[in-house]
């Protein structure tokens, strides 16, 4: 069902939408702030995938870099739409929607911008069902639509159009170039495609998932109840059924470098009881968990760190020395499990030796 | 006048070019063997400005790249009119002839390739005059065209499109970046113009330049004349007047390092003589030379290192320690040594802190 997206809602967005994140995405933070600002009293409409137009044409905008330098570098705003209309203007084709192309952090904003500037609705899909480090790494081209050609727009107003035909292991590459040339972060529009295509190719109802999260983890902390109990609760029955609690204890050491334009590094944690060490590896997202050297949750499921009690999700920038948390693991979208995602997006396509092995098979359930 | 180009003239082009390449630009052997192949017995249109007509549309095309790559990067050969196709259908206006960016090295070919290939007339007339290592160091944007929207394309037909409106030092650093991410080398088409924008910011007639001096270097060898005096007689009365030797010896040391998509490093030649030592440096192509620490030439001027005898110029990728070589200082275009001219291109643009002095001022006259 598609409905009206207001200013108001962008809280408990932002914080769903950092927990789909998985420790990256950036922080939507600064995403909400602009948001916020251009949206003021109006409404945008949210758009179910059901309610799209087989023949419709979407647009997807988002922004791309490492999420240490987007805390750090704030952009003018415009961005993301000159993005959508240099790619219109090359393609010679106005868009009917836009969409997010990743529903984890800051890039469940940007096409609520887009969508407040231009007045066109945002599709409630997006492509990854979380948050992924690079732009290949999208169910659209594991499901056959590519992501060129691409348009990139800088914050002074530079306009960078990339096609690579169908590699988009290419378009990436060079794409990345740009935005480490425009100071590590830029906004881009890409994977435009049909109605039809989204229908296929989109992880559905990922803006209405993150909503829901954030509104039920802070509904449960405003009645004190466990925000650990109402996101398991909200998940029930969805595309990510499975939580598991996978460890609790204190942050004992944060390695984390920006390198070739993505924040990488590893943190440990401390458990308070048997002295067993838990240890995440990230890159930009966190992509493998591991108790006492033991392999408990892996790309693309989820591994979400978060706050001991009140479940805040924490990014991998946020990683602090001393933190208490908990970490989650959730189960992916189905469709982002198959052997031609796990191709685009598992294991092996961050150099990681150990096989996909769903979270629900391991681990201890999540109390209660 | 305009006139007839044959692929039996290439190689004295060849030859003339890597002498106004001024050690860089590329060594044009690779160049010249893809157009001769594409040539065959056509002939292809060389369009002296005076014919060409104020509404003309003309796209030059050129490659990019560090001079240490080119030699090893093979092209596929169809890349430079993949770029100027591109940079059409992106402005949506046919091209009525190409031209080089660059007269010297291996961009005094590659517009022959795309004339041989698309039929298209080559303007005889260059933006630099010589080589430079950076796409903004032209005439044309000295005098007020600019290069965006610029078109790039790979070997493996990715294809990109940059605009940075005005800011052609904005244009040349993203330009760069996806250059080096396609390898080391690229083609492009950029500075799209009319032919009264050609007459007014193009330094003239340098394709014609180069294979005059290329001939009358073979023509004096093959005589047994000085091909020394057959470089200075040639150049007398044009707008490359001046001509001195600056140094005899043999090259003692070469420091060369490929970083950041260049070729940078310096050269030491010694005398014979009195032990003085004469020395280079290099960023693509020669920058300033230094005789027992005092500067005797700088750019725009040309420092061209040849061999002692055949007068054959030697690139700074082909400087090997024991070749005996002579130097030459010659003096650039008057356009080219206006204060807005040496603003883009003169010795502060690579960080030099020496300031220009023209080559006609130090050294001694080329004998006789």
């Amino acid at each position: 069902m598609s409905w009206q997206l207001r200013a108001s809602d962008l809280p408990d967005l932002a914080r769903g939408a950092t927990l789909l994140g998985t420790g990256g995405g950036g922080d939507p933070y600064i995403g909400r702030m602009l948001a916020e600002r251009v949206l003021g009293d109006r409404a945008i409409t949210v758009l179910d995938p059901d309610d799209l137009a087989d023949e419709a044409f979407v647009i997807p905008t988002a922004q791309m870099g490492a999420p240490t330098v987007m805390v750090e570098k704030i952009p003018a705003g415009t961005e993301p739409t000159l993005a959508l209309r240099t790619l219109e203007e090359h393609l010679g084709r106005k868009a009917d929607a836009t969409m997010p192309i990743e529903c984890g952090g800051i890039n469940s904003m940007i096409p609520l911008i887009v969508a407040a500037e231009t007045g066109l609705p945002v599709v409630d899909a997006d492509g990854m069902g979380r948050a992924f480090p690079e732009l290949y790494m999208e169910t659209f081209a594991v499901y056959g639509v590519h992501g060129s050609p691409l348009a990139i727009a800088g914050e002074r107003g530079e306009r960078v159009v990339i096609d690579t035909g169908d590699d988009d292991r290419q378009m990436e590459w060079l794409a990345r170039g740009i935005t480490i040339r425009l100071g590590g972060v830029a906004h881009i529009a890409e994977y435009a495609m049909t109605g039809a295509e989204v229908k296929r190719t989109a992880v559905p109802r990922t803006l209405s998932m993150a909503l829901s999260l954030g509104r039920s983890m802070r509904l449960a902390r405003e009645e004190h109840r466990s925000p650990f109990d109402a996101i398991a609760l909200t998940l029930a029955g969805t595309q990510y059924a499975h939580v598991r609690e996978l460890f609790v204890g204190k942050v004992t050491d944060v390695e984390r470098r920006t390198t070739d334009g993505f924040a990488k590094g590893r943190a440990v944690i401390s458990g308070t009881g048997d002295g067993e060490d838990f240890e995440i590896e990230f890159q930009n997202e966190n992509l493998i968990a591991r108790r006492g050297g033991e392999v408990v949750a892996i790309v693309p499921d989820l591994v979400c760190v978060v706050d001991h009690e009140s479940a805040e999700p924490i990014t991998t920038e946020g990683l602090r020395y001393g933190q208490r948390v908990r970490v989650l693991g959730i189960s992916t979208p189905e469709m982002m499990r198959t052997p031609e995602a796990l191709e685009a997006f598992g294991p092996s396509s961050f150099g990681l030796k150990e096989d996909f092995a769903p979270v629900e098979g391991a681990a201890v359930a999540l109390r209660p």
